[in-house]
């Protein structure tokens, strides 16, 4: 377990990086051979534990909570402290681009996200820049750096960043979206206009996630929330060429490590083959298709990560153990099997649950 | 286009019911060649048409309209009054079947569907019988009847029903839901009470679809709003098993001709060899699969209806042509396509941009 102690200096360069301590994440999104199959959850710092709440209570809104990197990083290590998770994932949100480039991010009270200033004309579009990733958006790489520190190598540190495709939706809506009427509307009727829109995210992505690896980040997973909505033909054109050019742009290293991609379209389980194409390393997988199919589909191309039905874990231990043993089970033997759950995990789930699900993934995987 | 009057017996049997005019709808199920490719839209009958939103306010609520066979009439006809539709689709509810349980059916103000007795328990479970549709739910019978009567057999009527899953989706959670807490967990931690509670679902929505081809619907479809959610497993056992024994359970003939069914279930493409296997002779299909991929994957066994991306119809008349030509075209010659959209017909669509649709369709689809 993790001694967390949050005393640090996050903007100097000097203080050493720790060795990993545990590497079978890394090395089960690259396909070599583990000692048990890797296991983190999706939302693992969330509302489901006590602590967060707390956390989140003490900073104001949950957007001062991903702009204070003290305490990002005091939530990001939560999970870490109650169960023996083979990943952290840097806590933010995935609005962080739009909201730099002046968009206007906010809350409202029990509503989704919002912006003050949606992205709906040529004019909107072109007054779009790229954001300065240690400028208006340090805040994010200042908490990836602290959290590395405070991990003291334990495990590694895996940033992240929204899909170009998923972002447009938001800045164009103007928020949550039931329909995708603003959005499709431009992808359908204003083609040009939506790439434009969409190269200047992919750039944007690229230098904030090349930033977070600069920072310290050892892994970086593209959540494509919303490229599930979309045909076949529109996914291919306004959301995975835009992940595939963003992945090309990486930089590929940290510590003298390949810095492994993780793909994640929600909904994507029908267009496994061209996004194991993408050059991603992994693919994430939502609980709509079999492990064992799609390892069959992709073959050696990629790793997977998944894929876990989160509901799973509103049942009782013996229940998600049996679940586990399955989707183990279906993976079959072999590297490339990184554990989770198909979605974030729920805020009612009791925190006992997820120790049972982390506790049978290692148990019952070790080789 | 149909010269409606209003005037009417619903319990009368002796009225004669008219030759079918229009019966390619019929006939591209049945995989039968066709003039030109058949074309309806899921919720035609809807708030999108001024009508509509008319007739709604005279009747009161949601459910006062579903509930008087003339208005259901009157609003099942609107759409075919103004468009050149192939079929007519019975104005209901999904959650008829429910609410003739005993279950409390309301709508609140801006919300969607609530019960006021959820079932939760072996109890809840035990209590609930198979209702009679010609008893509870003569209303729905009734408006059949009227709206047999009153198309003069322009075109064909559809009958549909929720599927088991679906409708046990909603009587658990006791409304609509996002996380699908506690019918999944019934699923997994009670699984034989979740089964008790499908077969006295699959039991009703059988009587219900008999009893509606009896009274008239020329074809039945079964709609699996939420079978999407559910792993690859538990979307074989707990909803298209259900349906699988619903259609075995039908009186396919009216009027001396088969009764096709559709089986749509949303987010379903992963899965449309194991449902052409259902005994359904045509899938609905939302549009996150190519058409003609999907004729590949289920060959000569089952008709294909879909599946444009509802959006499209915020889009110019032009666009909207285009995204017809291109189905057309993906799904290519020989028999077996009834058109549709994915979804239903968002209320925000211009009336016109409806019409386009269904120009395009027939125009570009005539041999």
């Amino acid at each position: 377990m993790l001694e967390c102690i949050f005393y640090f200096h996050p903007t100097d360069p000097e203080l050493p990086v720790s060795e990993l301590k545990n590497d079978r994440f890394l090395r089960a999104l690259m396909r070599e051979p583990v000692d048990m199959t890797p296991v983190w959850m999706m939302r693992q710092a969330g509302r489901y534990l006590p602590e967060y709440r707390a956390t989140r209570e003490k900073a104001g809104s949950f957007l001062d909570l991903c702009k204070n990197p003290d305490l990002a990083c005091e939530v990001t290590l939560q999970p870490l402290k109650r169960f023996p998770l083979d990943a952290a994932i840097l806590f933010s949100d995935i609005l962080t681009i739009p909201d730099a480039m002046g968009l206007g991010l906010y809350f409202g009270e029990g509503e989704g996200p919002k912006f003050e200033r949606p992205v709906r004309s040529k004019a909107d579009v072109d007054a779009i820049g790229v954001p300065d990733p240690e400028g208006e958006l340090a805040y994010v790489m200042n908490a990836v750096r602290v959290i590395r520190r405070e991990l003291h190598g334990e495990v590694p540190l895996i940033g992240f960043s929204g899909s170009p495709w998923t972002l447009a939706t938001y800045m164009v809506e103007g928020g949550s979206t039931k329909n995708f009427a603003l959005s499709k509307g431009m992808m359908f009727d204003q083609p040009a206009l939506m790439h434009a829109l969409l190269e200047k995210l992919a750039d944007s992505v690229t230098s904030y996630l090349n930033a977070q690896i600069a920072a310290g980040a050892q892994a970086v997973m593209i959540f494509d929330t919303w490229g599930g909505v979309l045909t076949p033909r529109d996914y291919r054109d306004f959301s995975l060429s835009y992940m595939s050019r963003i992945i090309d742009g990486l930089t590929r290293e940290n510590d003298g490590r390949k810095v492994p991609v993780i793909l994640f379209s929600k909904g994507g389980a029908l267009w496994l083959e061209q996004m194991a194409d993408s050059g991603a390393d992994a693919l994430g997988l939502d609980w709509t298709i079999d492990i064992g199919d799609a390892r069959k589909r992709v073959g050696d191309r990629v790793a997977l990560q998944g894929n876990m039905d989160p509901c799973i874990l509103y049942s009782s231990p013996e229940r998600i153990r049996q679940e586990v043993a399955g989707i183990l089970d279906s993976f079959g033997e072999g590297p490339g099997h990184v554990f989770n759950l198909g979605h974030g995990i729920h805020p009612e789930i009791p925190p006992e649950h997820a120790a049972a699900f982390i506790e049978a993934v290692h148990d019952l995987s070790r080789r």
